[in-house]
Formats: structure tokens, sequence, C-alpha cells
């Protein structure tokens, strides 16, 4: 019988069928930022054992979107960029493990499916959206250049119901683009047992971050910032006490795995 | 911290977040179904060790549209028909394992995420893709009644090209919907390691199959079926040798759940 | 040069590019109706000159979606699904022209480009927007039987944002589908000038109505309805102040043409 | 009754709900340009009288791809840009018109429905389509910088069937980004009367050009282009047989209304 190739499903006997390739992935892409603090108590219930809240500024939130185009080291995928780009918005948080602060996705949102078998294989629980963000561009008739004055949009929508909004007022140069989304990424994996009531068949910490970035200069701005509810969604209860800050940041990234911290009972679904 | 609830990602306190929910998962909907032969070869290379051919007919192939409303035990997906309503496209081959005989998805392109969700917990290796299929109506306007005579069309299409295109003539009554796909399935469930070079971190072979079906009466019919190629995608590399026949039929189901067969070494992937 | 052909636009030799077809047009369906009275003046603000409004129950309006299959006479679209298949959802209103009772579509949503260029002929002011309805089925796993006690559930959003939620119990048999959409509907049809400033370059009043309709058994039902509001979206502005009830139905309908009611000055969209 | 407001359907007594707002209208983008020679023959056949085949290089066809943010003179679209973003291809073709020459678009697909209510009014024959072409990025993981050696895909796909892809290799600067988009619009706008068979109730000729354009470095590079048939689109009847040259350019345009230049008695439709 066969000898079955490719890094994900479905695996053939070429691998050409396979829904992502092999790392290392590659991307290119524009960050909008949005830094506010939530109640801790909101992002302690989404920390599951053994993480715990980072120490410092523990009700710290960033809700990013990103507008990427992305590739394997082919790049096969640049010549046809319905299978290269794609738009995401996700919610990160930090937590605490073994005494070392991690970032933490909690919730996100993508537009395509190669982006959700990378988020199956890294961690980042991401459901369909639609996700939009105001481009910059060199001519101003409709957009705005990357400048203080500058005013970007973004939004986010689920299930057809609207989930955030965002305003972005340019102000000046920033040393970073926010640091809630600094930190490697401590994210679990979990599989539920195939038999009905069963614990999970697979569940895991791992742990995951770039293995390259260039980025360019980062902006600052004001933030205006709403967010809704829905009846399957969550990221309202992360409600907003204070704003941090918003940033824009353009950068180039490569991503080349990670390491797993610790198996899991995944006994945890069932709590 | 927090003691995480849902039956699938994201994990949150109250669980309400989860992709999909807890089994048993109930659907309603019309099976349009393609059966032929192609060379035994090209299915015994979609079958990893231990799975082997299928001892009668083992070169046969199912290719099936379905257009679904499904739903979780609270039903209240169906008020929300945007949660509950999706069309798919799959490819259904037959194999052995243990001495008895299986089905097995080979492919398969569906246009929401909580059935892409369901397929990474049931093994189906799900992608997206843009599926119609004609639809019986009552008034036959613009539509075939359920009857000899009535011709429906299905097309599948996934990264912006067509992959498939079938047409079938309904001559008569069936007793059954197909043979292809009567059998238990026999699904690998995978999740590569994350690091680099890894084997897979989870590789499972499990059998599922409906704890319930009602079925109506089946139809049988004359079928013409063209398959197209893709940089992405084999369903092509499964050449029509010679049709079997098509037929349609309404359902409904109830899935709750499989059993795990065997843990695999994971090793496949570096084949 | 070239004698260009098509019904609609882009007219070339052979005229097989046209958007949509010559009518007749043929449609197999299922409408679900949600009528309710609104404050009149909401309506009468719709209606341009010469209409005006009904005179019994002039501020009754009907929310209807509807999930079509259509075609041509050649049928041909039926075999290509992508080309027949559309749901849509419209606000239909009553008027008054030369003493004779019109309906009236106000605003309108649909999910295929052919389906907007309909609407450009007869005077629908489509926008593209994603509905959705439950489908009842044979089958009760996941969907009601068109019958008492079944339930139903309709959404509508456009620019990623939900428009409007209906919930439809079915109470029993009805002797029609409701009375709101019951008329020829009075459309106007506008195309503004191309120069800067420039009133309209056609305008005209047009009646137009189904050449032929078969329709089942009418169901009638209670309904919960709410609406939102939206930037670009006054469908809210049509307060439900009182339900009247709730229909479905399932219909075959043929469309060819209309007639010409008052060409008119055109220079409204200025006042 | 009302006094009705708006630029375009539907017409409300704020305006508001206009599918698209009054001119002037604003676009940043980049385009991508692919030229190239067909038979003369051809292109003659998508001129109905009084139009004629431009003198100079009259089998001359540019292919262009367009990735737009686009406002009106209140720039709110940006700030929500799901009403702002847009892509689309077009086939540009040249022609005479008492004695000078103008450009004509005879095919095009965009992605969003203001963007088609747009080419109502602007006399481009616009349809629902799915376009994608690679971004440059000032960081190069997975983008093109824009300089030679940079190397861009495009691709157009509509009802589920892929009808062109080109690949671009920037080889060096351009004077100017392609000549055939270069003269003003000449376009037909029509809309059929509404009667069974009756001849168009309106048909126009009609000019269109920018009031205003900014154009960055023009580059021009070496092209692969195929062209694929469907039942429904004739690009590929535009056959290839000689390439011109490819160009990459980033501009910003100002649109401001056209200037009729001829109305039409209407009756090609039938011809």
């Amino acid at each position: 019988m066969g000898e079955v190739r490719g890094f994900f499903y479905p695996r053939t006997a070429s691998g050409r069928s396979s829904l992502i390739p092999r790392p290392p992935w590659y991307y290119s892409g524009d960050l909008l930022t949005v830094e506010y603090r939530t109640d801790p108590a909101r992002v302690a219930e989404l920390l599951p054992a053994p993480l715990t809240l980072a120490e410092d500024d523990p009700g710290a939130v960033a809700l990013i979107w990103a507008d990427w185009q992305s590739c394997s080291s082919s790049r096969e995928e640049l010549l046809d960029p319905v299978r290269s780009q794609y738009k995401e918005a996700f919610v990160v948080v930090r937590c605490a493990f073994e005494g070392r602060t991690y970032s933490r996705c909690v919730h996100i949102w993508v537009d395509k499916d190669f982006a959700i078998a990378r988020g199956i294989h890294q961690g980042y629980p991401k459901k369909l959206g639609s996700m939009w963000q105001t481009r910059p561009h060199p001519f101003s008739q409709a957009a705005p250049r990357l400048a203080p004055g500058a005013v970007f949009g973004a939004t986010l929508a689920a299930g057809d119901r609207r989930l955030a909004e965002a305003v972005l007022h340019l102000t000046g140069e920033s040393e970073n683009g926010g640091f809630v989304n600094g930190h490697p990424m401590a994210h679990h994996r979990v599989l539920p047992g195939i038999g009905r009531g069963d614990a999970d068949a697979h569940a895991e910490l791992i742990e995951s971050g770039a293995s390259q970035v260039d980025a360019g200069q980062a902006w600052r701005g004001d933030v205006e910032l709403r967010l809704f509810d829905s009846p399957t969604e969550e990221l309202a209860r992360l409600e907003v006490h204070e704003i941090i800050g918003g940033f824009y940041r353009q950068v180039g990234v490569v991503w080349d795995g990670g390491r797993s911290l610790a198996r899991l009972t995944g006994s945890d679904r069932e709590a």
C-alpha cells in the first residue's frame, strides 16, 4: 500500500494535495494593533492550567488586524495569489509558564483555509471571519500615507455579525508596535477523543515564535475601539477598561516550527 | 487559573465560543452520488499502512455532493442558518483493515468553518471549496421534481479553478444510493509535530459512522462526469475508467462519535 | 463594425456574454414573509411623485426572504447551478398610482450578479447581501417539516453588519402568503446623467408582475422580528409598530416583461 | 409624497441608502497591465455602430488587474474599508468615433456591489468575479519589491471557472503603463425596454475619463498570459497573437463625470 506524503492532510503519493506545505512559512504584511486593559479576571479565565496570569500588567490585551501575503520556500503561491493573500484579526493576552512570560492568542479569525490549517498546527484557534483594514498607499486620493495624521479603520465580522471596529489616528513614531504580542506564543493544541465522552486524544502545550522578523518604522496613534457581542463569540467579554494605544507597522516574518512544552492529560474539556 | 470548557477551540470559561458543539450532530440533506471505476493502483496509493485495498471492486470511487442543514442537540443553529447550512463535495474509496471493509474519504471540500472543524475531529481532510448542485422543488418552473426524467447538475471548484462537473439524468428507483460510501469510515487523524522535522505528534486510525440514518426513496440515473486538474488538487488523478451509475437521495443522519482503531507511529509523512 | 447581440451587457457578436438572458425568466423557490405595520409617514417618504400612499392599510410592510433556483427558457443554468441559485431578502410596501394599488420594493439584497442585473431591468434597487433562511426537509434531524409547529429562522446582513433577524413559528394553513406583495409592482428605473450635476438621463415608472404563478399550500405563523441600523441602510427606519403575521409558501413563477407607466423628468435626485 | 434623494438607488428621504454616492469618486491603487495583439476582426465585432476600429494598431488589447481603495469626498468609506476596497480585472480595446481615438472596456469583473453600480453609471459592463494580483511590499519574505527582477502573478475567475492567468517579470523602468487604456473611454449605457421584445429604453454613447491622475514610476516587464474559455464569457475569443508587454504602476485617480456623445436608437440588441 501507499507511502503517503504531505505535511498536512490530505496525504497522497505525491504530497501535492496537502492543504499546507512543510515549514518554513514566509509572510509579508501590515499589522494594525490596538492595545487596551481589561479586567485581569477575564484574561485568567482563558488560561487553563498550567498557565497563570502574567505578573506585569496582567489585564493587557492586543487586538491585531493583519493583511498578509504568505508563501512556502518555493514561493510558487506568490504567482497564484489566491493561495497567498489572506487577512486576519486576532486577540492576544499574556500569561506565565514556569517563570517565563508568554503571549497567547485566545481568539482569531481568518479568511482562507490554508490559514486555518496553519492555526491547527500552531495552536491558533482559527475561525472564518471577514476582516478589513485601511491600506496605506503612496497616492492619497483614497488612502492614508504612513505619516502622522494618517487615519486607518479596521473591522471584524463573523457569522454575518460585526464583532469589532477600530479607528487609529497616527500621531508619531514609536519604538515598537506594541508589547502584548511581543513574547513567544504559548498555545494549546488539542484534539478531542473520537469516542463519545472521551477525554482529549491529544493535548499539548507548545511554544512558538517567528524564526526571523524584519520590521519597518513603527507608528503610534490614538484609538477608538468598539466591541460587539454575538451568540457564538466572546471577544466582547474582554471589555475595554482603558486604551493603551494603537500601532501600525509593516513586517516580514519567517516561521519555522516551535517546541513542545508539555503533554497534558487532556481532560480539561470536561471540566 | 481557568477551567476552560468547550468541545473544540477556542475553549473558554463558558464554552460558548467553541467552533463546534459536543456531538451528537444532526443532519438533513440531499446527496447526489456518482460512482465510477478508476485504476485500483490510484486508490492503493491513497491507503497508508495498515490499510489495504478492498477485495471486491477495489477501483470503485464515489464522488458525492451534499447540500446540508445541520445542528446540535439544542437545534439553535437552525434559527441562525448561517451556522446550519453548508455544502460539500467529497471523494470516497473503499479499503480493508483487519479483514473488514471500510469506506474512506480521500478528498473533501466544504464551505463553512464549522464543517472544517468537524472534519478535523472525524478525520475528513476538508478544504474550502465552492460546490453547487441542482435542487429539486415541487414547482418545476426552474427545478426538477424527484422523478424519472429529472436532470441535476453538480459542480466543484477550489482555488478559483473548476475541479469537477457532473450531470445526472434520473431513470428510475434504486434500492440504494450507491455502495462505495456504504461502510463505516476508516480515517486517519494526524497532527504534525510542532518541531522542525518532527514526526507526527498524533497519528491515529479511527472508525466512524452514522449512529442513525433515515433515507428516502433512492433514485438511479445516467451520469456524465468530467474531472479537471489543478496544481493543488489530485481529484483528477482518480481517472474515470468506467461509470458505475448515479444516485439521488434525501437523508436524515445523526453522528455521535466513533472509536479508535489504532495509534500509529506517525512517521509516514516523512516517507 | 459589429452588430452586437445580447439582452444585457456586455453585448458581443454572439450574445453569449450577456449577464442575463432575454426574458422569460423562470423561478422555483421558497418564500418566508413577515408582514408588519410601520408609521405610514415612513412609507410615504419612500414614494416619489407621482406615487401616493395606498388608501387601505398604508403602513403595511412585507419583509420577504426568498431561496431561489432560476433559469432562462433554455434551462441550461440548472445544470451549472452557480448560475441558477441565489438568495434574496426584500422589503415591499404598497402605493397608489392613477387610482390603482401597487406593490413596490423599496430595499432589496441578493447574492449573485445576475440577480442584480435583473433588478436593474425590473427596477428592484438591488445590493449585495448575505441572506439565510431555514430550509424545510422531509427528514427532520436538522430541519422543520412544512407543518404546524415548524420553526424557521431568517437573517439578513450587508456590509458585514446584521440588518434583520426573524423567527417564524408555523401555526396552521393560510389562504395566502401575505397581502402586501400581492399587487403588480410599481418601480422606478433611473439612470443618472453622465455629466457632473446632470439630471437623470433616464427616469421611468414601470409596472411589472409575474406572467404565471404556481403556489403550494400557504402556511401562517407567529413571528419575532428584529431590525438593526447601519450607516448605509435604512431598513430599520421602517420601525415595527405591529406584527401582522408570518407566512411560508413554495412557489413557481414566470416573469416575462412589464410595461412602462410614465416617463419622468428625472430631476428628483437633486430634490 | 416624498422628495427622494440619492445619486443611485435606492433613493430615500435622506439619500443615505444610495448604493453609490454622488461623484467625484477617489481611487488609490495598483495596476498590473498586460498588452497584446489579437485579430482586429475580434475587436471589430465588439464595436457597435457608430464606433469603428482605431486606425493605428487596431488589434491591441489591454488586460488590466487593479487593486483599489476608493471613496467619496467625505472619505468616510476609508474608515469602514469593506465599503472602500475592491479588486477588478478588465479588458480594454481602442476604437474611433468622429475622428478621435477612444479606449473602450469590453469585459470587466469586480468583487463589490458599489463597483458594479459605478459601472452601470460609467458604462463598464461589470460582472462579479474573483481577481487576485501579487502585492509588492517593503519586506520581501513573501512579496516582490517594486524593482527589476520582481515577479507578479494575476488571476481572474468567474462562475467558479478560471478565465485568465498572467505572470509579469519586471525588467526595468517604463515611460508609461501601457497605451491601450490611455484614451478617454467611449462606452455605451443601455437599458433594455421593459416590455417583451421592446427596443432599448435608453441607449447612449458616453465619453468618460479621469479628471485627475497621479502616477508613480511605471515598470515594464516580460509577460506570460493564458486565457481560458467559459460557457458565459468571451475573453478567450480575444486570442493572444503577440504579447506587447506588461506594466506595473501605482496611481491615484479622481473621476468626476463624463459627457454624452450620442443618443442611440437602441435597436442593436435585436440585430
